[in-house]
């Protein structure tokens, strides 16, 4: 654990082309980071959601969608293409919430957040729908493997933008992350006057994600952050570390 | 608007003294970013909630505190120091849920956190309750005012560890701010294939807050960090800005 931390430096990686299924989107990561000069052993990198599921092909044109009854229900009442309605319905396992033209679900993974993360902006075509990775924890591990070298590893965090309670606007959160703790635990240890730290367990891959986040807003074309001097410690995936039982979540 | 973002880099700050009522806050830090050869001038300055309610004197011995009933009620229940709950009680303007020895509740400025925010832990004696600034947008404010330079502004963030529905782990968020723009408007801007953004408003104070607490954790000393190389836009207070009415909140 280090008790002195060091300046933190967060890269903005440029050049790397249009996604495509089933690209190699470590080697175009790698590539990238080389052609800017931006070493990637022993740093954190922090991927946006969006072109991880373009290499993964997790894309569906409108075209191909058959509304239900629900999703054509539900779209005329909110202003939505009932296709899209579909699509989110279909990845999602609950609605938690639908108004004002949008719905708020749990998606199969347990995240929360707003149109099951489906989203048609910076898609590769007019009516293509982007869905989330099937299992981001897993995309993050094998772009991790990919890129470690001999000189260290290359832990990743898959990031999105999402919504939340309480406040307006979105923060960049953890969807997968693969080579480090995604939460760090403070319990146990001193605070400076030697009393024990209660409730202290900063939510390390979401704030790497919210950090880089500062760096990805979409028109800027920035899909990858590299984190230079956070300490690597652990490993962890996101849905074992950050997502909450619902039994044990007061604020639900 | 920057189209193209500059690589970041976040400083922590070291050398602050122990934070006392009625210091000099701004003075102290601008005293420790010049002895450690920081600029702040043009940079955003994030300061933990904890020295901020120091140095305005929010702190109540809890030898001084009466708890109601309700309070003893609810320390007896949860095993918690009847005389804190009191405290949070009457920083409360309602409670949110309860249970497992915390209280979540709604704050008088309208934040909802676990105990109020207030926070036991370093404070300045082993009894002593440290409590939110009374209004975190001024405390912002001033600090602004009292470290702008003929160099340039430098607008500040007031960030404290709140935890959040779903997920695991405590991020910061912003309590208050000045000489930025708390929120980052993209509506109505182009994505990159030319298709209107929709919902697409970043919270960059909670972001700046969450990329700085990568730095604050508890132990490690650092209430301050200084953010090198992000965008000076805009001026708003999280007030305004950030806490969402909780008629158009989907989420409550």
């Amino acid at each position: 654990m280090t008790l002195r931390p060091a300046p933190l430096r967060l890269l903005p990686l440029f050049g790397l082309p249009e996604i495509l299924p089933g690209c190699d989107l470590a080697g175009l990561i790698a590539g990238a980071a080389r052609a800017e000069g931006i070493p990637l052993a022993n740093r954190i990198v922090v991927v946006c959601q969006k072109i991880v599921s373009k290499a993964e092909g997790r894309l569906v044109p409108l075209a191909e969608v058959e509304p239900s009854p629900l999703a054509r229900e539900i779209g005329a009442e909110h202003g939505r293409d009932p296709r899209q309605v579909e699509v989110v319905l279909r990845e999602s396992r609950r609605i938690v919430r639908r108004g004002r033209g949008v719905l708020i679900t749990e998606t199969h993974h347990g995240f929360v957040c707003a149109n099951a993360g489906v989203d048609l902006s910076n898609a590769p075509g007019p009516d293509v729908a982007v869905l989330l990775p099937v299992d981001p924890d897993a995309s993050a591990r094998r772009l991790a493997d990919a890129l470690a070298t001999p000189a260290g590893p290359t832990p990743v965090v898959i990031s999105d933008t999402f919504g939340r309670p309480w406040r307006e606007g979105l923060v960049d959160v953890a969807l997968g992350s693969a080579g480090l703790a995604p939460i760090r635990d403070d319990r146990g240890t001193l605070d400076r006057a030697g009393r024990e730290l209660q409730v202290t367990q900063p939510a390390t891959a979401d704030q790497l994600a919210a950090a880089a986040g500062l760096l990805m807003w979409k028109s800027a074309g920035v899909p990858v952050v590299v984190v230079e001097g956070f300490p690597i410690e652990g490993d962890g995936s996101v849905r074992e570390a950050l997502l909450r039982d619902a039994d044990t979540d007061l604020f639900r």
